[in-house]
């Protein structure tokens, strides 16, 4: 299968996005720092202050799994990590994040629980939930569905901004382990484990090791911040030379968006084994391994690109795997399985 | 008819909300400088700082009606000037703005259109459209339903932010005509106008004077920042004590939420005509005046609370209207009809 069978052609999206474009920077001045396509968008208000770094996003069709397993406490998490993540990669830390929250029929029950997500999420990112918005929608939303899309605002200094042009040849790249799908290619999990193969959530197929597929499925997205600290305290900012959120897209489509042009990002994918929950969707899917790291991270949910010098291995606590090394070439990315 | 027999209940979200403050306040620490229920959040990096003011919102059921008279590329503009006038009245100035865009089935040409929207006020607001986000959510969201919402960041310098407590007994509350419905009471419009009454978006009742019912759902949300500006500029920042965007929950709702205990906003109902739409609305629902104006903006998307030696029905273009006054009183706002 792929992951335009399942209802969601991130082609099309793309194209029409980029129809998009010009309408978009007819907007931007001198403030906006980034290009079109990062992770965060960075405006420096005036000169010599922190750039304020911004991104938005939902959480994908993995609210369908909350509403499925009747579990609303953690999708809130998965956003707040998420939107964390993105501007992390800029180099920025949070300072608050607002919520919108939208459903076809307001459950008194459910929004607290939603909102103790967020909340939660908040606190251990140092991060204020600064507002939110609830909306009913009947007719919208499908009967009893939801929808989530949150904002975050981070800051960075000038001289402290990762863009990814201090990537060079010789460099090594690390991946951090992720907790499962994070809040990517949902659609594609759910047309194979449910509509094909006709799981419930509550399922614990032999392959899950004793996890239920709902379980697995709404393992919390990680927030790298606490780890990407660590490396920044233990090897200086300057040795970190690139930071690839892997997101919706998979390996293919986010680290091409820090990579300089006439450098190439090698992955050996033998070098770290695909999480349980990828390797389920994969054999009952009979999913290529093309697909699967076009839209899955497969078990790393940041890549960090850094100098040839340092370990990262050593760092306690991170995790970090080698993947492969920047060398030259004319493909951003080469993934070798 | 009343609000709640549109399918909307606001005593369920306020109660709903009212159970997670605890949870949003154990994420605030001193940099949130902000009460809960304020129409933005303000943040403090650090103290000296400009404060960043951020808000996010909706433009509520108003998509469904874009959709029945499939025309896209206003709604952006609905939602950015919302976000505008929501940290306006905090004294702030708009930086930057994020939008989400999800639908069940993401169509090419409605994309471009939906973000050209956005593109459109943005330039108009001096803002810049900093990132954004698209999802195609099949099962989410009903076949070609669409939602949109939206996170704006700007700034005030602390001097300038706007709370009310300049609010005194003796100053003047004056009103800014609003285009239409702005974004607010969507599913009461909807169930009177098309369930109860059988209009269609093409309709032109006697009572629309030559216009049609879609159009006049559809006037875009005004952005007040040029006429706040503009009274800064004439009065002083100082002389401005109060302003009040007329959201959801009309003028009983908003209005409170900038007066200080023991004082009164009176508002005289007769001293501004109901815009057109808000007639029909009333007479074919038979909806009671108080209800309409729990619901409604009637005409009035700004409530400016000034001292009382100001005119400012003498600054040209602004076309401000004399609503009432500040008096001591145990409620906070009390409407004569």
């Amino acid at each position: 299968m792929k992951y335009a069978d399942s209802g969601v052609n991130i082609d099309a999206a793309t194209r029409a996005l980029a129809r998009s474009k010009k309408a978009v920077r007819s907007t931007w001045d001198h403030r906006v720092k980034n290009e079109m396509g990062a992770f965060g968008g960075l405006f420096q208000a005036a000169e010599g202050e922190p750039l304020m770094v911004a991104s938005v996003d939902g959480v994908g069709t993995k609210v369908m799994i909350a509403r499925m397993a009747a579990r609303y406490n953690t999708v809130g998490q998965d956003l707040v990590n998420h939107c964390v993540d993105d501007i992390l990669v800029q180099g920025a830390e949070p300072l608050f994040f607002l919520d919108y929250f939208a459903t076809s029929k307001l459950e008194e029950e459910m929004l607290p629980e939603i909102i103790d997500g967020f909340s939660t999420a908040c606190r251990e990112n140092g991060c204020a939930l600064l507002g939110g918005e609830t909306a009913e929608m009947p007719g919208v939303y499908g009967p009893g569905e939801f929808d989530l899309a949150g904002t975050i605002v981070g800051r960075v200094l000038p001289e402290n901004v990762i863009d990814g042009s201090g990537i060079a040849a010789g460099d090594k790249v690390w991946g951090l382990p992720s907790t499962g799908l994070h809040t990517n290619g949902f659609s594609l999990a759910r047309a194979v484990l449910f509509d094909k193969v006709g799981y419930s959530v509550s399922d614990t197929p032999a392959e899950l090791n004793g996890v239920s597929v709902g379980d697995a499925l709404l393992k919390v997205h990680k927030s790298y911040l606490g780890d990407v600290r660590n490396l920044w305290q233990k090897f200086g900012r300057e040795a970190i030379h690139g930071l690839v959120h892997i997101t919706g897209g998979g390996f293919y489509d986010n680290i091409p968006r820090v990579v300089p042009d006439g450098l190439c990002v090698n992955v050996d994918t033998n070098s770290f084994q695909a999480l349980d929950i990828f390797q389920l969707i994969q054999a009952k899917g009979d999913v290529s391994d093309v697909e699967m790291h076009r839209v899955f991270n497969m078990g790393i949910g940041m890549v960090v690109i850094a100098d040839e010098s340092l370990d990262l291995s050593q760092v306690e606590g991170v995790g970090a795997v080698l993947l492969g090394d920047v060398a030259a070439g004319d493909m951003p990315v080469q993934l070798l399985f």
